[in-house]
């Protein structure tokens, strides 16, 4: 069984994005340099922008963290997003979410001048995604499809089964591995909470994206020999035993699960650590204009 | 069997569309209008277009039809893009495709409002359909989406295998089934032409979506008793006996597999009538301001 490290491969994608950012700014391109908002005080969310900056740093990127209270009005949010819109200064910016329920998250995120929306959340670069067009591939697909390049796991022919259809890794990881790419041309078969006989179709996976949100949700009865999985799960369990008092689990049950794999995620340290040098990748790419 | 009458279902929805178009300007609501863009002499093209005009008369809609030379420059498409996006009296336009090689296609589409995109082409619409939110679902997919609903079959946690990916055809399909709607929740397996053990995957299927232009691909022994077909296929196949010296064939070899099918639309007479009824639907949508 080959574990897909996602910690070590976020490392090396690092070093690669500083040495190109440095070959990039050495040929006279701006220093590239990432926004973000963030709305409040939820602890998720301040964690999660605090590794954004922290990565932004490791690279050589220059970032602004811009933190407004939970009070803030959605027009004022929508023009602060018009600044950053306007600001020659910022290669690309990112909207912390969630936001409070006073304020129309589509809307907002509708604001971005798609050509900074290095989350790849606006309407235009899901649908240019979805085209087979250039376009800034959301931050974990993108992290999976590193993952899946970067340790040469085989697409192609191959059946992959995605469990869950959310907008930000379900929908988009069913639509790239059955487009027209190195890691695309898989057949694929989207299931959700909706799907009858589940078993019947993950026992067919020759690579299975599992993300349900569902700690511990896959079993090995439930997949074949030789399966590579990507387990893209992150639920906080109660565990008295963990210094934290909880721990992440992912949607496989990893221990009986990997002893049937070719090769799997594990978590944490597997699809988590890729999704923040997904975001430096977008952001690198904006500063370099690859993206119209 | 119950066969899919896509022409008789045409026809009702345009009864429909004219009664809600009268209600609509009753209410002080502006004559929907249409208008097209052809560029060059394609056969194929002009008898679409054709029909679009003559459906627009059909339900009460006003329509225009611009039709340049081949020799028009992509700057002066786009001029013509923009004065449409500008004027008030045109509700919704399509640039009929496809286009010469010295233009762009791409760079046309994303020149249009999506406001007025009745097509559904734009990206951002494609993003939106993707994303679940309101948007112009683009002809094709509409028009299956309708069969569906009208004849009251039941997608949901059903096995729908997609044979094809095309950006018209397979892609929205497959996002279309696989979303929350009432024609979605199902199962969805997206194959192409890298699928290998097709027929392993097609005989699970509850309700098959063929759309890879392969006349009478799909044969009887490919698909399951009681399965659902619906056949996007549109070849022209040379035929002595015809009157115009070809026939159109559906990608189904609809003789053999209808014995084994609860129900399937035939070619002609099925999906093809319901696409300019597609159009009809989303530039009443335009008209009412339902898409923003």
């Amino acid at each position: 069984m080959l574990l897909l490290d996602g910690k070590k491969l976020a490392d090396e994608l690092k070093s690669e994005i500083k040495t190109e950012t440095e070959s990039f700014m050495a040929a006279g391109g701006r220093k590239p340099h990432l926004a973000a908002i963030l709305v409040g005080n939820d602890g998720g969310s301040l964690t999660y922008v605090g590794h954004k900056v922290k990565a932004c740093e490791q690279v050589g990127f220059k970032s602004t963290l811009l933190h407004f209270e939970d009070s803030i009005s959605e027009e004022q949010l929508l023009n602060e997003v018009k600044k950053l819109n306007d600001d020659e200064e910022v290669t690309g910016f990112i909207v912390q979410l969630p936001l409070p329920k006073h304020i129309n998250a589509d809307r907002v995120i509708m604001a971005i001048d798609p050509r900074k929306d290095v989350d790849g959340f606006h309407p235009v670069n899901v649908g240019k995604v979805t085209l087979g067009l250039p376009a800034y591939v959301s931050a974990t697909p993108l992290g999976i499809t590193k993952i899946l390049e970067r340790y040469g796991v085989e697409t192609a022919g191959k059946h992959c089964v995605v469990i869950g259809r959310s907008n930000i890794v379900g929908r988009p990881m069913s639509i790239l591995l059955s487009g027209q790419s190195a890691t695309g041309n898989a057949t694929v078969t989207v299931c959700h909470s909706r799907t009858k006989n589940l078993r019947e179709i993950t026992m067919q996976a020759d690579i299975i994206i599992a993300a349900l949100g569902k700690p511990e949700f896959l079993t090995a009865d439930m997949v074949k020999e030789g399966v590579v999985i990507i387990d893209v799960g992150t639920t906080r369990v109660t565990d008295s035993t963990a210094k934290a008092g909880w721990r992440l689990k992912g949607d496989v049950k990893f221990e009986e699960v990997s002893k049937k794999c070719a090769a799997i995620t594990p978590v944490p340290g597997g699809v988590g650590p890729m999704t923040v040098v997904s975001l430096l990748l977008n952001t690198l790419k904006a500063a370099k204009h690859e993206v119209q």
